[in-house]
């Protein structure tokens, strides 16, 4: 068994119980983001996490224990990736990632946004000429160094 | 001449006179976000736009005329991104790609959030642990239809 | 068992009961075009549609519930597609992306053609010198907003 | 000089005159579509249609010769596309594509639509939702022989 | 069941029986190159065809139906070969692919080779130096059009 | 000064002075399709040869000697062609090339069919339904040998 | 089953009856050399010797006659290759490709060396440095023609 | 001036010269293979050896310099050579490579045939079928060592 | 079974048996870094070594055998690695890999660092604005020599 | 001018004056490993550090300039280097990407080793058997956090 494997039962347990990532993040005691992430085989769990998310889904042991290894991450089958709603932020970055780094750089100065001290929360923004998709991304700046 | 060699033209010109982004940004009258964008190539000008960043950056008429055609867009030179600041975002989308995918069809159903009907805004966020980079990004829900 | 898996089972289906993607977008209630594309797994069933395609193909109950949540999308193995009738819509874009790109603009200004509010129609044009395929796109316009 | 090198001339000379496709087109003496294509180098003109070009655009001989030379065709600089409209394209082929084959095939049998022997036309087509890109595209169907 | 498994049954009796392609191809009623791309999993059969083939190969319904389907063609793993043999005629096409264009122009004016309105004939050629393989293919041209 | 850059000269000569590569061959003395490959870049021409052709475009002495040079192979710009008349070529291989190779092999054993000693053919076929480009190949087949 | 199966049964049962290819080279009557690679599934084997092997190594019927079935040539998973002691060989030709390339030109004129036509040997070459691998490869020049 | 541009200058003065290789490593005074490699910008020259290629080449004194510079090594535009005489080493690996690692590691055990300590031979060697290129490969073995 | 199955087993088990890398390493007799990358299939172990590992893990004799073989080497599934820990070694390359080559280049001339006579050591730092990843590296300088 | 062209500027300086990197380092006053990295125009320049480079190697203002704009970081041509020096760190990761990967994790928990807060020291270890190179890399631990 593998952590892949581990998502895949999630998954079908989630599908099957009709649960929502909203609920499963209450039951974890994190965010819906982090929890997603997790359970999509991104982040590593605690071991009260891990036993917490091994009730609710019913998973045999050996599933709990990975869900406490850390995992090989990388969620997407392709560099380029082919599913609309993910290639949107791709092209985001195709289009505007000069643009973060001449922002970043001017405020900060050389050095980069991190991806590991993150945290991004997601909403739905109302609109009556549509509602919205909302994410604050907030990563700690981590300047280069001389030595 | 081609919208490249603009966007040459106005990055040498912005260092010779130690402009920033943000001051650029106010002679054309966009945000910041936008016009950082513009000026790498990736938006069209209008052509009051146009004519004030010929003039802040003494452009020829053929450039400042290039300024107002929609451009071939993509800002980088691979797909994957070498340069670390860039690489963070690609690496954001490839641990959390099916995390945003999941939350956002969670909420809305299917659909994608749109990349062009978008804006988005850059700040420092103070922390006595180490300042952040809070992006703020928002855009429109476009759901697929049936017919 | 995943999408993928529910569009094996389908395709098994409609070859041994010798159905054709006119007869099952009759029963699903929608056009031929949206079902075929939704039962190869790139769309989205509501509870009522998917009930109807189980009982049509005689699929277990979770291939019915699966048909109800948002597949990761893209239909082809390759980024260049190898089979001839595909290829030939790459090449359409190759040799006329840039002409797509000018007469778009011309007419709208910059943006993009959404292909997610998006339909088509496929036809048999009958012509003397030997039958046409046609083909009517339509999406909205979506332009680019500055901010 | 090549045929690149025609199509850059043309495109400077396009915006310094202010020049529509659709006025050029009407002096070719040919659709829109073809007269773009045409002259961003991916189709052959002939020697009347070369000679009005090049005076349209103040082109020396050896431009006007190489309009007559079949092109090198294929206008994108990347397999996938970066610029997002013409991305758009490509993502309706990722999703569609198997969609185009099952239903041609089950209109015509074995073959393909003819990207060689094809039109198009592309129009604004007005919509109090906002207005619609719409593409009709018309290709000969070619059906695969035994031997 | 995919045609592809439908492929590994016909290339396991073929070796168990010890069946040459020409004696395949007789009883399917058509050229050996034919009968070989079509049993490789890249034309369709007609019933006939197909029920002829299921009888050789003792192959189950299912098969035989599939025989009937129009396959998702490509035979090749990669998209530069590594197979010696098949590497051969890619190379031919690296370093011929632009006289191939130049002659069939000259000839021809702009249009292309048909490899659907295609056949090919493929014999051993007796020579004292070491005998020769001899292809003849023949496609018909497809002219270009204006509209 | 390289042999890409007598290509260009000569092809920038043939465009001017209207010659056809049918006629050049019969300036060089060998067939159509050997000379049009060498003046592309891809054969080795004799002193004789070479001088002959810089007559005809009046080339300087140092592209006569680079003539003479054995150039580095392969014309194509792309591993998979974009030009639709030499995809084509490439689709064949993709379509037909286990055919090719179960058919040399059936024939012939193991080994491979030359492309270094190797001629071709290429003929217009008149035809009524439409001419035909009619290609003969005719290549030493090369046995694997044991040791 | 396929030969990459015959592979992995022949690559088991060495292991486990400790065998050396200079032993098995020895059971088939060929040099170790082109007997590992006919074992690795790269050489097409007779009757004969698929017996000896099917012998050796306690193989089914029908491993034997997929051992005499000319395979799909290519031996490693990627085109660059990832294993150290392989890639050293790739490096060889990556900074001593163009020295073969004008070396054997020089003597020979324009051809290749034969990959087909082909032996080699490898031997330990004692050294009071350390060891040296020496490998001998003899393949013979086939010259272009012209014609 | 780079590298790149001194092995340009090198090789258009050797076919103007009309220089053999050989030729050219007596006066370097080492031999033809290593020679070759170092003067199309793969090895580091001495001083002494640099003065005498200026020497020979009339080189610029910045060219004799960048001969001393250890080069960014890698000879081949594109990681799959293109060219028909390179390719053939290529295929040889792709075909044999596993051959290598299986008789190198019988011999030697866990280790690499080392790229650096390494020397060539590359010989004529007659034969009344056909003359064949002998090269001998001699490359220190490395072990694997534990820690 | 394969080498890559053995390292499933032994990692699986390192979980059920919540065994650390350093305890495993006291088991061998080796340093923690090569231990690990042994057990992850890239070094080959000693019959004494292989029978430990073997016990303490449960594995069966043709697991144990496997151990032993040397493995085809490569721990990563994409060129370009997608774990976030692993990318930034590869970005390190990326970034600092000329600096690496000018600097030993400078010290040592041209040549390499071996990465087979290599061994590294990785510890943890203290360091009171946070812990530090420590890993000293050491291979043999190996000179390119002249012949 | 662009980055690119002061570090091409530089170079060609440094080969001039035949300067060594740790005498420029000591210009500059900081380490020959973050002096090289930043001269070869990976890292940011002081205006101070900038003046003294320029004056050393008399660079125009514009060039003093540029060493103070952060570049697009990455400074080899390929995904996977060809220059064997360089590679040999690419096959370290390849090799030992996944035991870093577990000993770190072991060590400290889920989270990378970071590239930012980084610094090297490169030096020659005199050795009986041949002088070692050894590098030692010190990255701050970034750990993920939940939220």
């Amino acid at each position: 068994m593998k952590r892949y494997d581990v998502t895949e039962m999630i998954i079908e347990k989630k599908i099957a119980k009709k649960l929502k990532w909203s609920q499963i993040a209450e039951v974890v005691g994190q965010s819906k983001e982090w929890t997603t992430a997790a359970l999509l085989g991104q982040m590593t769990l605690t071991a009260e996490q891990a036993a917490k998310v091994g009730a609710l889904f019913e998973l045999p042991e050996e599933a709990v224990n990975l869900l406490q290894v850390v995992p090989y991450k990388g969620s997407l089958p392709t560099a380029v990736p082919t599913d609309p709603l993910i290639y949107r932020f791709y092209e985001l970055i195709s289009v505007y990632g000069t643009t973060f780094k001449e922002l970043i750089h001017e405020e900060f100065g050389d050095g980069i946004m991190s991806a590991i001290d993150f945290k991004m929360d997601l909403q739905r923004e109302p609109n009556p000429m549509g509602d919205r998709v909302s994410i604050t991304m907030s990563g700690k700046f981590l300047p280069y160094k001389t030595y």
